[in-house]
């Protein structure tokens, strides 16, 4: 750790939920990660200066400003980190891409996929870096399976299954507070808060794209208390959606994503059956990996469940702690701002790049069109599917319990 | 058990996987159940003789037959029961409702729609007992998430999603053998096959009708060895079939049939979560249910593995064995028989009823009309939605380890 | 089938909860194995004329006789089940033996190891069929574990921990009805009812015996209501017993049964550990199997969970339905039942042969004398380790689903 | 945050596995929570100077020293943290004690109960605030079960199985590295290292002493390369322990750890089974936790899973990321510092105290000795049991999803 690195001045906008995960990033990665940066938490933005002085006190960022421009105006800053909500993060990025900056931005890439074009194309002409934050590709169980697909063990794709199912809407007492339930601020609710995980997860771990899908929306809860509890909110979003997929390779899919389904509080889950074998990954397990493989011998076959946290063995595990000594959600975080960062010294692009971001808001969009026409619908292709690499990297060996 | 109680002459039609089933429960229900009827097992019936005659000597048919027409002459028969491939059972059934038996079919009713209006109607007008064997409904886990339901456990039904998963046609190379791979006997693939048990369980759990239906048909595997090995079949059935559902109360559902995910041999599972709280039921451990709901302590709410085999608290147990010591896929038979018998006596319709039967068989038929179509496709109303009915009944005591 | 089949009379004593599992068997075998015999089930035998006639009457029993000793004078008998309280077992066995009769006796073998040893003793002498219901062994769950173990797939077996964990008892008001609470029927409690359960399967699974043992007993409620709620009883038997062994390799393990666990109906899990890998069965899931190795590829080892239910690969699966319908409890009985009889025909010895039951009782009195001496005891032994043999067999295929 | 705080000199001792651990949580608590001090990293002390050089330069120290003595000599410090090897632990707590210092120490917290005793006695006539980080009590999931328990939802505690399970021995040819397998070191080898784990948390969930055990202790593999390859060294601790305890209260125990059980990486579990109930908890699943209760409705009764990261009602939930998205090992060690501080200010104990860190190694001990004597030991009584206190803390508000 004796070698010189270059310092990376870095502006956060946001300071809520994602601000805080991607604050406790930046504070972490270089700590677990041997990284080509030395990391400078310039500014954190925010339009409320007390919040955002308590995010900077409590995270460590140097400096404060209400706007980006405003930072970019008084500090040195090299990547622009975007957590604010949906609405903004297309203004903002552009306005970063504008300024030459290398940009990091939390899904969704854009509100639709006409946003996600113009920062897309923005960014290829600006040279830059940039890359959409879907953290959940970066838990060590989604690199295994990632890795397990991609040398093969379970065939080719054929069939997919994805649910993302929490129970905080079931309630039609509980208020429309925070801006999840505000179709102008988010786009929409469950399915582009949830299923573009779904969505990302799906692409990442076969490389097949979308061809076309069929959807339902559904509101069970029209009218909502306002956040103060006096007023009341007419809900423009939806609680639940659900479509089924035609994918590249003749695959087939279902998706789910719903805010009402009791019991279920973070039950972000994806099976994929091949030829072969099949996969099934819950994130409320974020550690474990199911796998089944008719290769198996005939009598023992079964699925097993792995557990990724073996250094030598599995992505990222060898960056924390001994075998099955679990980590949590927050590292999903770190080891995707250790990727960017690896990628960015090495100008390769990062994936989830923006065309993955946005070829998601396609699907996104292609859905809430079907939901709405009650027809198939094409999804616009933004990027070729792509035949999964297998790894040659050599894990690293997992801190010793020494 | 010292009372007199008539005799019932039954006829079986069929012999191989489903007259085995019913074999067993034939000889197994008054063993566990006290029934009002001494059965008669008179006659099995068969066009091969052979196995017609091996089945009989291994079950304890009286008497063999090679055609319904030939034992109604011979034999006094009460019931018929029919286990034949599914192209024959609207046949079957209305030669048995022209003789004025009652009849007992296995799933499906009919070939489609019209097959399954037409024995409807003609059992209603010959005013004899009939029933469906939709035997997973019986179930000791499956009544009690009846119940739960009923009770208002879970509140209003909001959300189904069902898939029932098996693996034996992955391999691409597995022949064709058997009927479940040609249309024109079995009338469809994983859809008539699987599909047909999610949708009765659907509706025998919420009482919710379906309104409308978007599908998708797969078949991956286009052409297999024949039986032989020798020559090659064209496959017209889906390997895997999906679907999205609205229901009556305006529930959204989503069902996936497949028999090409590795892995999985009966994962038949159901979820449902209403305004309150969640069941789920896995056939693969059919003695268990997991259930949720808001009513529990705020700080101790989670999903409950409930063994359903207490004799004194759940359906069915208590003729069995001491608590845990599970049943197994032919006790959802016998149960279904019990049912039956006790209901003919009571002259009571039986639940799953012909019109549940054909209610089904549109459901289905509508969904492959919307595969074809690529359009929602409306479902024909055949019954009215029922509100459950929490039951009164007290189970009776498990026979205890005495 | 048409191969005429000497006749075995058969004459069962006792009716209560094992007399129904019996009867159960002795009607099932014939219909899904196809055995060396044609069974006649002979004579019925009880106390109780009433009890025992409406037995006979429901499972097909020709006859009744209020002793063995009737039964013997009056009706032609090669086998006698023996399924009474533990009293009477070796009593019941000596008549039989005395009479010349194959003989097949529910566990225990007697209510010490005395009297295991003199009905062994006794029966080598006889030179006639005999064996022990530890019907556990014949799941085909707990087969393939042998399976497994005996091909080294776990390789030397280091630690075994075993728990039969029951709550029924946990309620300190429940009555102490039927003869399960009282030590001069039933020999011990927990111990002797369900440890000796796990003792069995240890000895199976492994091949090991048993060098010495350390032990502790536990009686939470000491008093309790009889069974007409009037009264109270003394209790003389363990709720609980828990002790520490040393195997005949050097092997560890521990052992546990109890009645007063909050939550567990018929957990009843053994784990062995090997240097190679483990297996793991839960006789509440008892179609699953869980197996680990280290023989799997790095990245991917994990316990895999084994649905047992496939007739081409998995003990007597085949004998039953098709792949992951499940079978349960009564099942055992039947497996083992046609075990019996196949190797009687074979005039090959039972296992769990009259050595074993007697071998199982030696750990169980070791263990009592150890509680109450509060010192490690040495195990008699009775059989030498064996060495596991590995299944030349080729399971039979499944009964397809046709 | 405005408010000023009093700085607290923190010194640590060791870097290695511990180290990171305890370093990480010295970086982390403050962002978590709001503590009454302002934490000055202010040295890490270890021998190997570079190695020092580079765990100050990643987690912030300020300072470096080769000795304890040489840091007290050099900087402020208020409290000496201590992660070295066991050996070390007491002779460098007395160290800090002489010094005046506030001390947090590593289980175990000394050798053996001389040294505990000897440490114990010393830190109360110092009278500075100490602690044991046994920071598996701090994981929400275990912080629950021990309000249900507090709550008297189980009941009175009748049987505690605890289970400690890895499986990295194994393997006979794996390398004697590090000082875990050296007893002069250690102390002892999966007993000290993991059943020590299980002790303490069975002593906080049921506030019961220990009264007697009865143990043995096994060496699978008693000769081991050394850490270089080259040459071997005799292995003078455990490869497993196992024991069975009586408790103060009547309630009987059984204890394994062991490092050969292969599939298990982290598999630290324990049950409790109280009259009323059970709780059981995986540590490889932290943050969910089983909880069976009678006095669920009798139909509906099922050991329950409930995911313990809801902020409003789970402890330490509060402090981290919504509903459902998990926290990791590493947390637990946030979480007991961050008690650590809280108690430090309040002049309140910390639980675990010195006192429990003996109390537990009486236990340690005394199986050791009785596993050498072949005799149930006495364990000396340390601390009286303890009544649990039900907790009247409302659990903060989650962060919200905003």
């Amino acid at each position: 750790m004796a070698k010189k690195k270059p310092v990376l001045n870095v502006a956060l906008v946001g300071y809520s939920f994602m601000g805080r995960a991607h604050s406790n990033a930046w504070n972490q990665a270089e700590k677990y990660f041997d990284l080509p940066y030395t990391i400078n938490r310039q500014v954190i933005i925010g339009r409320n200066q007390a919040a955002c002085q308590d995010a900077a006190d409590n995270w460590g960022w140097a400096n404060t400003a209400s706007s980006l421009e405003q930072a970019l105006e008084k500090y040195d800053i090299d990547v622009v980190d975007i957590t604010v909500p949906n609405v903004a993060h297309a203004e903002i990025t552009m306005q970063a891409l504008k300024a030459g900056k290398h940009v990091f931005c939390e899904k969704p890439l854009g509100m639709n996929s006409a946003e996600c074009k113009k920062v897309t194309t923005a960014a290829e002409k600006a040279g830059v870096h940039v890359g959409v934050w879907h953290n959940y590709r970066r838990a060590p169980a989604a690199g295994l399976a990632y890795e397990l697909i991609a040398e093969g063990r379970i065939g080719e794709v054929r069939q997919i299954r994805a649910v993302y199912l929490q129970d905080w809407l079931s309630d039609s007492s509980a208020p429309a507070s925070g801006w999840r339930l505000n179709k102008a601020i988010c786009g929409s609710g469950s399915h582009g808060d949830l299923g573009a995980h779904l969505i990302d997860t799906c692409r990442y771990l076969t490389g097949l794209e979308f061809d076309e899908v069929s959807g339902m929306t559904k509101t069970f809860t029209e009218v909502r208390p306002n956040e103060s509890g006096k007023g009341k909110v007419k809900i423009d979003v939806d609680d639940a959606t659900c479509f089924l997929a035609r994918m590249s390779n003749g695959a087939i899919a279902t998706f789910e994503a719903t805010r009402t389904a009791p019991g279920h509080k973070n039950y972000n889950v994806i099976e994929i059956n091949g030829t072969k074998g099949s996969i099934i990954w819950n994130f409320e397990r974020m550690n474990e990996l199911q796998f089944f493989t008719f290769d198996d011998i005939p009598h023992a076959q079964g699925f097993r469940t792995i557990m990724c946290m073996d250094g030598g063995n599995h992505p990222y595990a060898g960056q924390y702690w001994p075998d099955g000594h679990i980590i949590g959600y927050e590292h999903t975080f770190i080891n995707t701002l250790a990727d960017f960062l690896v990628d960015m010294k090495k100008r390769k692009a990062l994936s989830p790049s923006f065309h993955d971001g946005w070829a998601n808001q396609e699907v996104l969009d292609a859905v809430l069109k079907s939901a709405d026409s009650r027809k198939w619908v094409s999804v616009k292709r933004v990027m070729a599917p792509r035949k999964l690499k297998a790894s040659k990297r050599k894990a690293k060996a997992a801190s010793t319990i020494a």
